[in-house]
């Protein structure tokens, strides 16, 4: 039997493929940068809902399905992304969360994909499994700059592999494939505030989320507040789990984003309330709306949240 | 032009395709008993959303698309599992039906997929095409049990092949996969039903289905309960058919469930009922809450049944 | 990097696909005329869900994502037709559009497929992109005649293209595989009526798409009332455009089906009451039922019409 792929390897073969397809996907192969293979994704290249599945499976280290499926929101026709996975542990957490801030002189993105498992620093890595040293790296960069040869280096050093075994995918949130990619995180989002809520995440075997796509913004500050938004007041998200169901129905009420006081306005609105301090806002804000927990352990189901598109028209008619 | 491959060959390139991905499918290929392969998909192994999604196109020999959609039951978020086919008797009738009850000695099972065809001597193939003499056959059993060697021997010569050219896959209907393979017989119920209700199954053309998902059960009963609520109080099944519109529109009411008397309570409350003797059961109580014909015939459609989420949600919240 | 293949190129590779599958498709694959390929979809020959959803593809030039989805119109289960794409303008204005009448003595179809870009002779082609010289053509013909030697040496003279280089596949609007080839034609007649109302289609960035597949006709022109309907009262298309908010804002309200004057009753009776004579209908009626624009310029939303249930009721259950 042959040995299981890393996770970046994983990725790295879907990059290849994105690469292969560059346009149809409308996707940039940059120059290379130090011998690194640079896929631009939206940043003066159009992308697409397309380059923005492809852009999320990468993420997800290809562990988890990723789709649009169509939806409503208030009576609106809403496109919306479906997320399922098997390895929701190491697909959303040891890949897709954005953990890794890459901040290199006027660079600076929020670095996420399996390239954070082969860095393996963050504390979270101390929690969760999927730390490895593979012979190639795949990270995805939200960001409105292309990484130049600096970044790279800086990236590559980090990995402690040589550039030209560095894949990165980078495109910004308001952006096509960026907005796509940043609402496949309804089943990430979950499982990181189960984490924060201490709930012990090698409890959660699979997982099930969708979110509405909302209207690509603009600006930066815009794109988060729809994003954002979208997940917190229209993500929907089934996890099966392998839990005590005493812990489930006192951990659940927190776990959706009604669970924090901030809760109940579109988030622009909640950062203007804050000042423009991000690490103001309650950190359990960040989690859909609705999630349902299925506890293999004993056949029960938990459901706690709701979706409220008030709130999303507000935030998407804007 | 190539020969077309048989049912149980069209199983085992799928079967193939399992055994290659067996860690991210959380399968176990269990160690050869007198030769045959054995996918375990749910004893003392995690399976999950897409080993169910295989197993249940292998028990339709894949002549179908099967996959997993978002839905709501009362207002709860619940993924479905979608089933669309263009041969649907042999996919569903010569295969997918839990037709044979495998028991050797302690070993029991519900035996499924397409080794029913290479067998041929239910009283079903006397009415439906679809009996073969493939070179290898393909098996899934329902069970919480991994058949061992005198179990492969017996359906091994039963099919009059060597151990060797078997494969058998096995879950409980209370593992993740064994519950999306339950889960997807929406379509194969309705044309079971039709079968007992003397409609002519070579008039059906294509068939659409969806059921939800339940939680998985911990216990077979509560499995056996959850799988049928599924079906009896959740399916939608879209027949295209080409028959007399006077004979569906005399036979419909009674296609849904909702055409049995002991319709109405969740399937739990109805075996207890009846002593928990599943043969004192209405047998045309097992089809989908709604059945829709399209008469390519006439152009015409009949819609008999109605889903009842409140069963839905008294049998997934027990 | 390979230079992209033509329109017809990659029509032409899903067709091969499509010929080594035609005994699951149910599709035949008719005697050479002159040397080209011949598939037949639904004349005389059963085709079905899978050969309507490959007959969409190749109509768009495998250049769009073509499902079935489970939907509901008016409380009846009904699959709807999903299409998306990231290169709307080329395969649906440049490729599905069913631009080109084709008529040869007795034989008469509607043309639709990349041939017209191979073509490029439609006042269309003066403004899209997309005409093209390609080794191969394909094209899709809606009709419920195979096309003979006569009609394809017609064809491939106008292609200027030896007729073994020439694969014509054809379905009746009255067949399975014809019924899903016209729903799948939401987003294409959204681009169209826009085109005629003189937006300017470059502006165009992605789509999606949704329409209900109706009963599958059994004549010619119920088939056209119930495919048309599926659209202009049930079809509920997003467009991803980057314009002028007031441009959208003027044209919107014209853009769905609700803009004509002849909308509100199935399309039938709007024939009917012009004595069925199909250029005195508004030209303007034929869009779907919503469209909401995506506007990458502004980040607005501009959403405009409403899906009509009743209407649909009445044409499909007539």
């Amino acid at each position: 039997m042959a040995t299981s792929p890393t996770l970046n390897e994983r990725a790295s073969r879907l990059a290849d493929h994105m690469a292969a397809n560059a346009e149809a996907l409308r996707i940039k192969v940059e120059p290379a940068a130090n011998g690194a293979r640079i896929l631009n994704c939206g940043i003066n290249t159009e992308g697409g809902l397309q380059a923005g599945l492809a852009l999320a499976r990468v993420c997800l280290a290809n562990l988890a399905e990723v789709s649009l499926i169509p939806g409503d929101v208030g009576g609106l026709p809403c496109a919306h992304v479906q997320v399922s996975s098997d390895a929701p542990v190491l697909a959303c957490m040891a890949s897709q969360y954005a953990g890794w801030q890459v901040s290199v002189g006027d660079f600076f993105a929020m670095g996420s994909g399996p390239m954070r498992a082969a860095y393996g620093k963050e504390e979270l890595f101390n929690h969760i499994p999927g730390k490895e040293q593979p012979p190639v790296a795949v990270g995805v960069l939200e960001s409105g700059q292309v990484p130049d040869a600096k970044v790279v280096a800086h990236i590559a050093e980090s990995l402690k592999l040589p550039p030209a075994k560095l894949t990165l995918l980078v495109a910004p949130a308001s952006s096509q494939a960026g907005n796509v990619q940043v609402v496949a995180r309804s089943l990430e989002t979950t499982l990181h505030k189960l984490h924060e809520l201490k709930f012990n995440l090698s409890q959660v075997v699979s997982g099930f989320g969708t979110a509405p796509l909302p209207p690509v913004a603009t600006k930066g500050l815009q794109a988060i507040g729809r994003t954002n938004d979208a997940i917190l007041y229209g993500g929907r998200v089934i996890l099966w789990v392998r839990a005590d169901d005493d812990q489930i129905a006192e951990l659940g009420p927190k776990v959706p984003s009604s669970g924090s006081k901030d809760h109940g306005a579109p988030f622009a609105e909640i950062f203007a309330r804050y000042g423009q301090d991000f690490y103001k806002i309650d950190p359990l804000l960040f989690s859909p709306a609705e999630v349902v927990f299925h506890n293999l352990k004993t056949g029960r189901i938990h459901a706690f949240g709701r979706v409220d598109p008030n709130v999303l028209l507000l935030s998407f008619m804007s």
